[in-house]
Order: C-alpha cells, then sequence, then structure tokens
C-alpha cells in the first residue's frame, strides 16, 4: 500500500515534530464479511445457521453505551464506508501518522475468544490471526498482531500459539479479563507456557464475560459500574495469577494488564504483600513477594488515564507503581481515546516521559 | 461489673500515659449457648431443630484459616474459658484498659445476618441486639453496639433500626459486605432510610456471602485470594452506593467501610469521577461528584493497615482520601489485630494522629 498517495491530515506538518510513541491498545475491526474471506467454509455455513453463542449468551461483556455507536470516536469511521477501526488508510490519516506512532499494537475484541462452541471458538480466532497479519502487519510495519486464543480451550490455545511462534508480525498473546475461572488458575497455563516458550507478551484487556457479575456483590445496575468493575476484576485476575504461582512457574513469562487502569495497582501490592506475609504458608510454592512479581513481570497501559486533582498525586501513583510499569496506550478508535498529547498533563523526566510512551513498550514487546 | 476486683494486666501503668483511642471494630462473642437465652422458644427449637442455613450452605464467607482458630489471636482466650471475645473482664484487661479506648465499637459477627430463613435471620439478629445491651454496653459504658439486621429483609431491618433509635446503646447499623446484590441497589433503601432517621451511621464489615465468587472472574482456589478480594468487593459496593444514587437519596446517611483496607480509596475515586464525567446521563439523579458523595458521607477503617515500603507511601495514600475520613480499629480479638501503639510508624501532625485515633470516629458515630 503506498503511503504517499493516500490522504494526508492537515496535522501531518505539526507530527514530523511529535515524539514517536507506542500505543498498546489499537482495535482493529474486519470490514464487513472481510472474516469470512479467512474461515473455512464449514464454520461460515455454521456461523450462518446457528451463529455465535457468548456464555449463557452474553456476548463480550455489556455493551458500550448506544450513544457512541460501535464504542467509537464519533470521527473515526472512514470515509469510504465501514466500522471504526477498518481501513488501514484513514488509521494511517487519522492516527498513526498525526500521532506520530512507531509501534501500534494491535488488539483485536470480539474476536470469537469467549464462544461456548470451542471449535468455532478456535476457528475465529485462527481466522482473525491471519486476517490480522494479510490486512494490517503485513501492509504497515509499525503496527504488531495478538495472537487470540479461545482462552476457555487453553490446550488448543496453546496449539495456536505455537503456531504464530517466531513469526514476527505477532509481539503478544491476548486475553480478556473475564474469564470462566480466575486467570491464575492451572487450566490456563498452557496458554502461559506456550507464550513463555515462544517470548510473546501476554495481553489481558477489560471485558469478556465468564458467567459471573463484575463483582462479588452482585449484578450491577448501571454501565457505569460496568466500566469501573473492571478495574477490581483485574485486581482479582492479577491476585489469582500471583497467588496461584503463575510467575514463579513461568519466570520469564511478561504480562500486560490493558484497559483496567493503573493507579489501583499499589494498593493491591501492599495489601497482597501484608495478607501474603501472614498467611504464606497457604502457598508454599510462592518464593517471593507478591509485590516482586509484580514488578518485574507485570505492566499496565495507562488508558483509561486517572485524573486527579491535584494532578501531582497521579505523578506519586505512578511513582509507587514504577515508571517502567507502564505503557501508554489511545484504545483508538474507542470513544474514550486518551490523546497522547492530552493525556499526561505531569512533569515528567525524559526517561520518564521516553519509557511511559515508547521504551517500556519495546522492551515488553520485544521490539527493541 | 466492680473494675477496682478484676484483675488488672501488668501493662496498666503504661497505658494510663497512652493517649486514648477509639476503636471501630471490636468483635464480641456470645458465651456458649448465652445467646439462646435472648432468643424466643420457638427459634431455640428451630436451632436445635434444623440449624441455620445460610446462603447457599455457606456460613459467612470462608473460615478464618484453621491454625487460628475462632480467627482469634492466640492470647486472647479467656482464663475461664469461652471464645476469644465472649468475656468482658478479659476485654477490659487485654484491651480496654492497657490500650486506652475510650470508646469502642462492638461489631457481632456470626450474628444471623446472612440466613436463607428471612424470620430465623431477624430473630437471631434481635437477639443479638438484646443481648449486646444486657451484657456488655450496659456495663461498660466505654462499648457501643451495633444495631445487626437481617439486610436480607429490609422492611423487616427497618423495623429493627426503628426499635432501637433513641436507645443510646447503638452507635451504628452493621451489616456485612457481600450481600445477594449489590448494596446500592433500591431494595437495601429502607435501611439506609431507618438509619439516617435514627442518625445511625452503618457499617459495612468485609465478609458475609451473597452467592457469588468474591471476584468477577469466578472461584479462586486460595484463602489469600478471599481476604485480598474483600477491598474489591468493597470498591464495588461502594460503586453501588454512589451509582445507585443512595447518598444523595440519603445525604445525612454516613457510611462506614470496615476492614476492606483504604488505600484503594483514592483510585477508586478517581476513576469514579471520570467514568462518571463522561457518562453522567445515563444517571441524572446523581447531582454531585462520585467523589463528592465519598468525601462528605463515607469513611474508613484503618485495620488491616496497608504497609508499604517506604512508609512514606501510606502518607500520601491517606492525604489523598482526606485525614478525617479514617477510624482506627484494631479487629480485637482477631489474629490480624492492629496494635495502636505499632499499627501506625508515621509522621503525624497532633490534629491527624487525634483525628484518626479518636476524634473522627466520635463524629461518625455521634459520640462527641
Amino acid at each position: 500500500m503506498n503511503v504517499e498517495v493516500r490522504p494526508r491530515p492537515t496535522l501531518r506538518s505539526d507530527a514530523v515534530s511529535k515524539p514517536a510513541i507506542a500505543d498498546c491498545d489499537i482495535h482493529p475491526y474486519p470490514k464487513d464479511k472481510a472474516l469470512f474471506r479467512y474461515l473455512e467454509p464449514r464454520w461460515r455455513e455454521h456461523l450462518e445457521t446457528y451463529g455465535a453463542r457468548a456464555r449463557q449468551g452474553y456476548l463480550g461483556g455489556p455493551a458500550y453505551p448506544k450513544g457512541q455507536p460501535d464504542a467509537a470516536r464519533r470521527d473515526a469511521y472512514p470515509p469510504d464506508g465501514g466500522k471504526p477501526g477498518s481501513d488501514l488508510d484513514f488509521m494511517r490519516a487519522q492516527h498513526l501518522d498525526p500521532n506520530n506512532v512507531a509501534l501500534g499494537i494491535l488488539n483485536p475484541l470480539r474476536a470469537g475468544q469467549g464462544l461456548q462452541n470451542l471449535d468455532l471458538s478456535a476457528a475465529i480466532c485462527r481466522a482473525i490471526n491471519d486476517w490480522q497479519v494479510a490486512e494490517w502487519t503485513s501492509q504497515e510495519k509499525r503496527l504488531k498482531a495478538s495472537v487470540v486464543v479461545p482462552y476457555e480451550d487453553p490446550v488448543t490455545s496453546a496449539a495456536e500459539i505455537d503456531r504464530r511462534a517466531g513469526d514476527a508480525n505477532f509481539a503478544q498473546v491476548l486475553l480478556l479479563s473475564r474469564t470462566a475461572e480466575p486467570l491464575g488458575q492451572r487450566r490456563y497455563w498452557p496458554i502461559y507456557e506456550a507464550a513463555e516458550r515462544a517470548n510473546l507478551a501476554v495481553g489481558i484487556h477489560a471485558f469478556g464475560y465468564g458467567g459471573y457479575p463484575v463483582s462479588g456483590s452482585g449484578w450491577p445496575s448501571f454501565y457505569l459500574e460496568e466500566m469501573v468493575g473492571h478495574a477490581q476484576n483485574t485486581q482479582a485476575l492479577l491476585t489469582s495469577m500471583v497467588i496461584e504461582g503463575v510467575f514463579e512457574k513461568f519466570p520469564r513469562l511478561r504480562v500486560v494488564l490493558i484497559e483496567s487502569g493503573f493507579a489501583w495497582l499499589a494498593a493491591l501490592m501492599w495489601r497482597l504483600d501484608k495478607v501474603w506475609s501472614r498467611l504464606r504458608d497457604e502457598t508454599p510454592h510462592l518464593k517471593r513477594l507478591p509485590s516482586e512479581y509484580i514488578r518485574s513481570q507485570v505492566w499496565v497501559t495507562t488508558q483509561p488515564v486517572e485524573e486527579p486533582e491535584p494532578r501531582r498525586h497521579l505523578r506519586d501513583a505512578i511513582d509507587w507503581i514504577g515508571w517502567d510499569r507502564l505503557l501508554f496506550a489511545t484504545d483508538y478508535p474507542h470513544w474514550d481515546f486518551d490523546d497522547p498529547a492530552r493525556a499526561f498533563p505531569l512533569r515528567m523526566e525524559t526517561a520518564e516521559r521516553e519509557g511511559l510512551f515508547l521504551n517500556n513498550a519495546r522492551t515488553v514487546y520485544g521490539q527493541a
């Protein structure tokens, strides 16, 4: 695809002076029926006849507000039609070029990951992976794909990871946060084992659905509660991964928590360390403080950035977590996009800024 | 009961020089069968015949570690026998006197609150309330009782609160954190309405069980995860109370979150404010930022105190929440007791220290 002939946004001249960034959460969508080209006929027919059943009929968690169709920025619809995130040229013109994105991680959602029919789940995931390479990463070297896997079938997931291992189009394995059981549990370990073997980070993106309410308190009434609840749910899955011993068992595993906020992480580490220090004999498989596993093997993406008043509290919160743990992300093309020029109105040292906006991502995704 | 003749601990001479404190989480237990004296014969017979069924057979959440029987400090067994927390004289000698507790809030657990049989739940709660007055608060003016209520039957709960209204033996209404539905939901509003009418704070103590796993991720494997999970569960119930409009509807309601930690509160307020600012039209019943309701109507007890390294981070976390929001608590006689002399190894201003250890509690519990 020839970048010289596509339309340029007016921002282009400004953009060249902007520092290069990594965007660790970009959502590509297939153009109408595009995915069908990558699916075996058997599964195309299955989808036409039976559709896709998510766990308990609840597809991907509750929908984003209907007032933002496709969960999208209102300006993110490609001029030639199609869904936001479905047109590479438009993504370049609207986001990659003007924001000087040097590394963009593709996180396909609604990628068949949580479906009840595990073979259908695996077939759609494989098609999404083929589609990412054919229509995105092979066309645009700044973008890297995620291996989406049918995570409720970890053995099949591991086979899909093995299939993509060594393929430079892929930079991570993608899971969603709301699974049938807590993500630290042993049934999911084949995924972590395969990711470690392939030297791929494991990204865990908010959303999905495992059959339970977002909180242990039961079913909330409002979408607002679901949105805020992702942070609590992610605290629980990270707790599960630490306490079950995932990081002890897979010491080279790198986990990225995506779109669940980050300001809660310090308080969680404090609490984990305190409780574990008193009850550690329940988990003799753990050799280090919970926070030590997190500080060496877990990263968090920044979007949606918390916005305390006064803002210096945000600096403190990052100081506690560690500046090397944060990965900038925009969530493009979604409605709650964080603009890299405005998302961090903080004083930062040059090394802090470069780490947060680019170098931490290069490290965790092996793109140095 | 004559305090002059009971045994004095050797610490007594030190204690007189200690500053007075409030302890907002003391757990009294009935002596063997003591509760039966306060129960109607019908319910005594019922308990002998049928026992008490908690929701889905799961009594009060998973047990504390068996290595700490009765969830207790090993030194908390009264010399004359009985469970920890069952002997007022021993509680005076071991805790109230040496720690100079000027105000102690009794939070009875296993008080029948979450039982499936709502009439049995109400009968046990009423008996526990009578027992607290007869055997505790009428004997010891430093102690104040909690009105325990059968919270899954809010109308009956409100009647129990009305019955205790104006009785100076009681300082709060007590709920547990894991309920059948999130605590902000409208079914629970009669409780808040009655508490506001009675001018009693509502304490929400960790534990209980509502039928769901502690996290939205499903059932955890380890007790450690349950312990850490209380913090997430409490974040969810506070979110529910804010977003459903409990604080807007009941502007004089005072809520105390007990034994769920507190360092997470600032991050939750930031996230609530950010999400609500963008999606506020989902909840037109809310007139103020979520954090404003929390900062004016919610308090948190300190135990178990988070222990970050370096400790100054704890100071920062309290700065964010507000020193006027914190209430000291020990959890006596439980195993994870926080010693008032050691729990806060921080530099504090005199006003901060006096607020945290005593004056905030006097304000919220109306004991000034």
